[in-house]
């Protein structure tokens, strides 16, 4: 938790006067989102887009304005967190549901800073069952194509009934067990009909990993973009 | 009107009984829908599964059973329109705005039969405007990268408000003039997040082709699939 919090106070730090910033989902950009908004109490001013009704709801208490989705016409820095990291950066996403809204805000961001704790660093991703949102319409058959292409597929179920995202669409979890490789999957998803975001982000999408560790260190790579 | 009539039920008479029917969208699936429903209350028995409400409640107004599309586990053949069909039977739909369905319904078929009037056929895709359903979330953001890609794009209204799939999503309506490489467009699309789905439909993925002429002529092409 420590490790999280350090991280994503690391990434608030290069939010500024006048950005407007994008908010991820999750536990990690739940302490970036605190961090925002005790930098609002202290005279910063910003205005946010959430990508996720539970995030908005946390910044409108953290006292952090939240602009009209509809309305945006930029993204200055958007702050995520993410499930899995492999060492050239490529990101699993989604755990939490808002994968659609998070790649929307990240891909339409100048900065997408990734916070994560050590334990997300891994080899090669796959592990972390893949989530990918696909419509309702048909989803037996949709399902059935994501299986095709070499994972056990579920729809993600959560408190007995099947999960639905903040856009009334399901969550299928892909166990691939390892991605041998991101960028062919990546694009073998996106042309499925029925898929309507994955939570594979590929470089160059992230600008900004950092990372903290069980010792209290937080490491801040820069990448280009 | 005539050609369109005489072109569907040619279409129709490819359903045999027993078979899943995938119901598409508009004009000229509407005489499909009727058609079917006069060999329904001849004998026929199928189940269909329909692209939008509205081609549903004909469907059920001409008798036909509609099985319940979250359990659906095969389709036999979808038969559905076009605004434009291209030489090489690439297509572009949408124009009734229910393509992610007809989309995924197409996909998934074992057949996909093509119903147009020749009024429909052109050199190169692009003059009907291209459809593309996009997250109602940051829709401004995504309209601009899809201007990027060099076409007029704007947000799809429908008696004075924005017009609302059946996803409850946006249509963006695209006019590029000339697609000069569906190929090309369809990857960029497909990768393009905030892109639900897309009316281009590329081969192989039109199984038949049925054309009517004004002058009562049926054209029927098979193409390998």
């Amino acid at each position: 938790m420590e490790a999280k919090r350090a991280a994503a106070e690391r990434a608030v730090s290069y939010v500024t006067d006048g950005m407007v910033v994008g908010l991820g989902t999750g536990s990690t950009a739940n302490w970036a989102i605190r961090a925002l908004g005790e930098g609002v109490k202290a005279g910063l001013r910003i205005k946010a887009v959430a990508s996720s009704v539970a995030s908005e709801q946390l910044a409108l208490e953290a006292g952090i304005a939240i602009t009209d989705f509809s309305a945006l016409s930029r993204i200055d820095v958007t702050i995520d967190g993410a499930d899995e990291v492999d060492p050239e950066a490529n990101l699993i996403k989604g755990g939490s549901g808002a994968l659609l809204r998070e790649k929307i805000l990240a891909y339409n961001s100048r900065q997408f800073i990734v916070v994560v704790d050590e334990a997300k660093l891994v080899d090669t991703l796959g592990k972390f069952p893949l989530p990918v949102e696909i419509a309702p319409f048909a989803a037996a058959l949709t399902l059935r194509q994501l299986q095709r292409l070499g994972c056990q597929a579920s729809i993600r179920h959560q408190g007995g009934e099947r999960f639905v995202t903040d856009n009334a669409n399901l969550v299928a979890d892909c166990s691939f067990g390892i991605i041998a490789s991101p960028g062919k999957l990546y694009e073998q998803l996106a042309l499925l009909p029925g898929v309507m975001e994955q939570g594979l982000f590929l470089q160059p999408m992230v600008s900004r990993l950092i990372i903290g560790y069980l010792d209290g260190r937080v490491e801040d790579r820069w990448l280009q973009r």
